[in-house]
């Protein structure tokens, strides 16, 4: 619902909350400089909880001691209204960093909020939403159970951990600890492989609550569709980078291992000459053999070989002189960068967007 | 001379030769994609030169078996125009990767090079520009000699070691050893504390040739002119910039030391969004700090302070309410951010840029 923190009156705060208490697991930003409801929220892993309290249009972060105590009012607010404890409700925010969030709005929106509760994740997906210009949900059954989440997340998108916002719930019965290793290992092959602009931000957060409705499923399915909903969330997040207008699947094979081949593939996707390459359509491998090799020390020149949208632009240690062919293939459509760096069984993807004149001149005007 | 490299004719290959043999120093990329020209040069380093031929308009990067052969008959028609061995003569480029270097067009040049040797460091300082827009040079005395510097540079440019490519030469006498620890030290205070977009390059190369005419002269008196030199080229380079219309100096104080300052400073340095905002002269420090959390874990909020152009933004912990104040004192000039972290001894700068919509356009063109 509209709190008023967003000036144009959009949606702006958004609450999830279950019937009885139930499970959750989460993985939060890695930043120092992480935001007052993500200290607070992480102080309540592994203890059972009943909502999830979010807004947007302002992160709550560098906000001092103020941010803090906000952070208590809104789950005060909450718990009010639910019956339940303070204890028992997380925090997340997303917005503009440093101003004071003003908490009294959240609160006062908490009635309608409590009142208004829906089992349609639209409303929700649209009030967390800031630079965003479509909502991110995405589904998938576990058995006889569902997995359903909710995304957020256009720039300062370089995930460590976690991303900007992401919500995951599911009805299938599982332990706090069984559900945080399933929600690692999905964060990690799907928000921690994406990049729009390499600036890891402060509120990053990923909740999975789990209400136990459907009964016990196969941990193999729960696994699976916690995968499958975080990277259609992941995917659909640098499908909306700020400023993006060209989807960008790097893969990296033959590393050493697959952490290797994932650092080596994050390296290619961060780089700012390559992805401005990009956005002119422009083959230019050389970039990307730049910054493999300023990313690994030990890169072999004599055994790489690049391609672009399957063509091969650069093989054995020398150029192929394919580059009108790569332009044209590169002319519409996803880019497909796939760079065989040795014989090893390493391998990675990572996903990013073009960086694009919009993207500096979004991000040229903010604060004042 | 314009020796056809370009295509527009402009002067794209120089020389720079001594009388008799000399002592030289050098320091090179770390890039494991390293250009040939680099892996020659290095492969001479600490025994006696006579001479460095340059090209820009191409890199010799990744060009394969093909590249190294270029190397070589590059310098072999300078030592056969001056009467020394191959060996004595170094080799660098610039300009794109992965095209074949035309080194019948550098061959047939040396001739005219050799003949038109003269003391002026303009027309060789106009013959190594890329996207440069202008020419970049910067001398000192020490002591009794002089030290001469030249250099290119304005993108992939976030040297780590070295930078694109920069020539100094002294008339002091001093030995090889000795020289490179003058060089190390200078480049450390200069070409490895800017970023214009965090992409290390193939051919980043500091050539510093020692000739001995002046005889000796204090160390300390070298040393010092010789950072002096450097640092006013790294400057250039950054005030250069592609597409930049703003120059940044980061500031860290307060680290645990000057290591741990330098990389907090080049963080902030490297921030996609932090370098937008500058663009949009948008005190958005809030970006400054989610880049300091980001790259150090232990960053505590309550002991940090941030001052834009000697506004203060943030003081122990909390915004400041400045903003405006702040935006004013961004409008013209240049920048200066001031982050005090703790109350540790660590000090250090890092230089960049803004980061424009031209950077990008400059960028999405190039190779087809």
């Amino acid at each position: 619902m509209p709190a008023g923190i967003k000036v144009g009156g959009e949606l702006d705060v958004g609450l999830i909350a279950t019937e009885h208490q139930c499970v959750w697991a989460g993985t939060f930003t890695q930043n120092a400089a992480a935001a007052a409801p993500v200290l607070w929220s992480k102080a309540r892993l592994s203890a059972p909880v009943r909502a999830v309290i979010v807004n947007s249009g302002n992160a709550n972060a560098c906000t001092g001691p103020e941010g803090a105590v906000a952070v208590e009012s809104e789950a005060a607010a909450v718990a009010a209204e639910l019956g339940c404890s303070p204890e028992e409700v997380l925090v997340a925010s997303t917005g503009p960093i440093g101003i004071p969030l003003p908490v009294e709005k959240i609160v006062s929106a908490v009635p309608s909020l409590t009142g208004s509760l829906t089992d349609d994740t639209e409303p929700f997906a649209n009030s967390i939403l800031t630079t965003d210009t479509t909502i991110k949900t995405a589904t998938a059954s576990a058995g006889g159970a569902t997995v359903v989440g909710v995304a957020k997340g256009a720039a300062m998108l370089a995930p460590n951990m976690a991303t900007m916002l992401s919500f995951v719930a599911t009805d299938a019965a599982v332990d706090a600890g069984t559900l945080q290793k399933v929600l690692d290992v999905a964060v990690d092959q799907s928000f921690n492989r994406i990049s729009v602009d390499a600036c890891e931000s402060t509120n990053d957060s990923v909740f999975m609550l789990a209400t136990g409705a459907a009964g016990e499923v196969p941990l193999a399915e729960l696994s699976d569709a916690t995968a499958s909903v975080c990277k259609e969330l992941a995917e659909a997040m640098v499908r909306d980078a700020e400023g993006g207008s060209r989807f960008v699947r790097v893969v990296v094979e033959g590393a050493t291992s697959d952490s290797h081949a994932c650092d080596l593939a994050r390296a290619v996707a961060s780089s700012a000459l390559w992805k401005a390459a990009v956005h002119g359509a422009d083959p230019n491998w050389g970039r990307i053999a730049a910054a493999l090799g300023a990313a690994d020390p030990a890169l072999d020149l004599g055994t790489l070989a690049i391609s672009i949208n399957d063509v091969a632009v650069f093989t054995a240690g020398a150029p192929t002189d394919r580059l009108s062919e790569a332009h044209a293939a590169m002319a519409t459509g996803d880019i497909i960068v796939t760079c065989v760096i040795g014989p090893g069984p390493g391998r990675a993807e990572f996903l990013t967007s073009d960086l694009s004149p919009d993207y500096v001149t979004l991000n040229a005007e903010g604060t004042t």
